[in-house]
């Protein structure tokens, strides 16, 4: 792929930690970029559009993307599979547009494997009892499964190592500003700048 | 080194591209990086005081650093020897304060030599017809003149490979953003940040 396409963007981290709030934030500040459609065999609800909210496939669609490698990286939840297709990510990158991919740490890591150049961010929490307390947070749990849960993250901190990023997210809006100039930086690397000026010393 | 250390900053670029202009708004927006002081052996000037304007040496004591490798970079110019001290960088990166060298082309490649861990970027005009106006901008030069230097900015934009980031200096406080937001981004870096995570992994 050339040096003018997007970024990708992979935005992970812990369960807990507030993957969805930070993407909601960042959707809101930064118009440009585009937000990874999932495909999904669970049925639409109402008012959820193809092709916008997921791309809805059946079982057998689903499994045939499996097998043809279109799927960056897919899971199965509840009796469902759930997927990020390889060619919206693709097609929208090479337009030049930034993608971002919200998702769960075996799934990033899923992404790694098959899209090394993407720019794996770990969003953490400011610490693990703050952590805890979020998982707590939601309450109806016994202190059984809440202590599971935070073996959980730990052992997904130390996923941490397979990111190049690190933001904690503290507060959100930090957080964003954070994101904002991990973009900044990453379209500034020489990799992606050289290929401009060589071409201007042509014309010259 | 510590994972807590500051960052080594190397700003370079073609000559005539506004490293000192640009390095300067730094300085004002940035209150907490420390400007690398340079040694030398031409006399002080009125007002210039040893330690902060430049640590003043004899040619002896110059030569002496040199021999000791106590320079990430020197250089002779009419003249006079003008260098960094390995040292002062190192105490200040130490004490957790990012340290930034503004600096020649040649002077920032031997200091890559010695300090690869450094974060390099390069300041670019944002045309070479730019670069053109202004280097003849300067007024009183020949034709021959600007046309040599002009070849000289040509390779040094070669020297664009060698480095981490390309920063083009369109506008002072626009190149000034996106320096800080390299360096926001430097500090999130993975490698900066999990021995943090996992200090409080143990603690807990």
């Amino acid at each position: 792929m050339g040096n003018d396409n997007g970024l990708l963007l992979v935005l992970s981290g812990p369960s807990g930690v507030g993957k969805g709030t930070v993407c909601s934030a960042l959707r809101q500040r930064m118009k440009d970029i585009v937000y990874s459609v999932s495909a999904t065999t669970r049925a639409p609800r109402a008012g959820e559009v193809n092709g916008v909210n997921y791309f809805f496939k059946t079982r057998q669609e689903f499994e045939q993307m499996i097998e043809q490698d279109e799927l960056l990286e897919w899971a199965e939840y509840v009796g469902n599979y759930y997927g990020t297709p390889r060619r919206f990510v693709e097609e929208t990158l090479a337009s030049g547009r930034d993608v971002i991919l919200e998702i769960e740490v075996q799934g990033a890591m899923q992404v790694k494997q098959k899209f090394p150049q993407g720019v794996f961010l770990f969003l953490a929490p400011p610490d693990l009892t703050e952590l805890r307390n979020r998982i707590v947070g939601r309450g109806t749990e016994t202190e059984e499964s809440v202590r599971k849960r935070l073996e959980v993250a730990k052992a997904e901190i130390e996923l941490m190592n397979q990111y190049d990023y690190v933001v904690v997210n503290d507060e959100i809006e930090l957080a964003c500003k954070r994101i904002e100039a991990i973009i900044t930086a990453e379209h500034l690397r020489k990799e992606r700048q050289i290929h401009k000026f060589r071409q201007w010393l042509k014309e010259e």
